[in-house]
């Protein structure tokens, strides 16, 4: 799958975030501050799994619609592959 | 919307599983079997939100796609809202 | 355990809110309201989580400090308790 | 707060992770692998910021206990830090 730039912006930025997160450690911050940090790394890596979700889902339905498919199986899919990334 | 025999029962189910607790708390049964039990209770919960919203996105794109009209709206609201109810 | 007002309130509205969403499913309502009301008992069944495990933990540290044991156990226990209901 | 090794290990791990994907992504791998690694790094954040909860909260409660403070306060913050980073 080819992925769009807005995905990819969103992982280079969690990337330094990550970074951003094994300095604090390293200067033993406060731990607050730390976890407060690990937990926005998880949402941007929950929004980006929706993402990626939902540009596949779009794709994969309108190729289906062109070769005249049926569309549940893969809104099944992509709604099960959501829930266990939960 | 229409909602299935599958999403009616599950709900049944977390329904008597409420109840339960509810006699548990009564009876001071131990913290750890209580927790659990709330915690069963939510992921049945969240199980119930993904067949809901699958089964809506799927009628939404059968609909769309009759009428000739895009899908990726529909697409695009339904993993929104399941990253909402996260 | 004896469970607090607090907790017994919260596990008595959460109850209030299912009847409610077992009512709005008869009566066909709109997925995304539904969804919307499956995840607010999610978030309110979270909250109750974190009440019961901390009034718990809170009365377990106390008791050992009293009897002069180590508090670390009861500690890993409460949070892998809690990580475990995520 | 001195951060422990295995914290350490944990968020190396991750950053290592994180590249992996990195790289998936550039080679424009399968949704359903990508997002699998995605839910991987989220859990695994999710036990690191047990861990340091769980650190930190052990060393607040036996500072308290030596100085005959009490320890509610700290058990209601870990606690509430907990709850607030799910």
């Amino acid at each position: 799958m080819e992925y769009s730039k807005s995905v990819k912006n969103r992982l280079q930025r969690v990337n330094g975030q990550l970074q951003g997160i094994l300095r604090m450690i390293e200067e033993e911050r406060d731990c607050v501050e730390v976890v407060t940090q690990l937990s926005a790394i998880k949402s941007a890596l929950d929004r980006t799994v929706g993402l990626v979700v939902s540009e596949n889902l779009e794709r994969c339905v309108r190729e289906s619609v062109q070769s005249g498919e049926s569309t549940d199986e893969h809104v099944q899919q992509a709604v099960k592959l959501l829930m266990k990334s939960r």
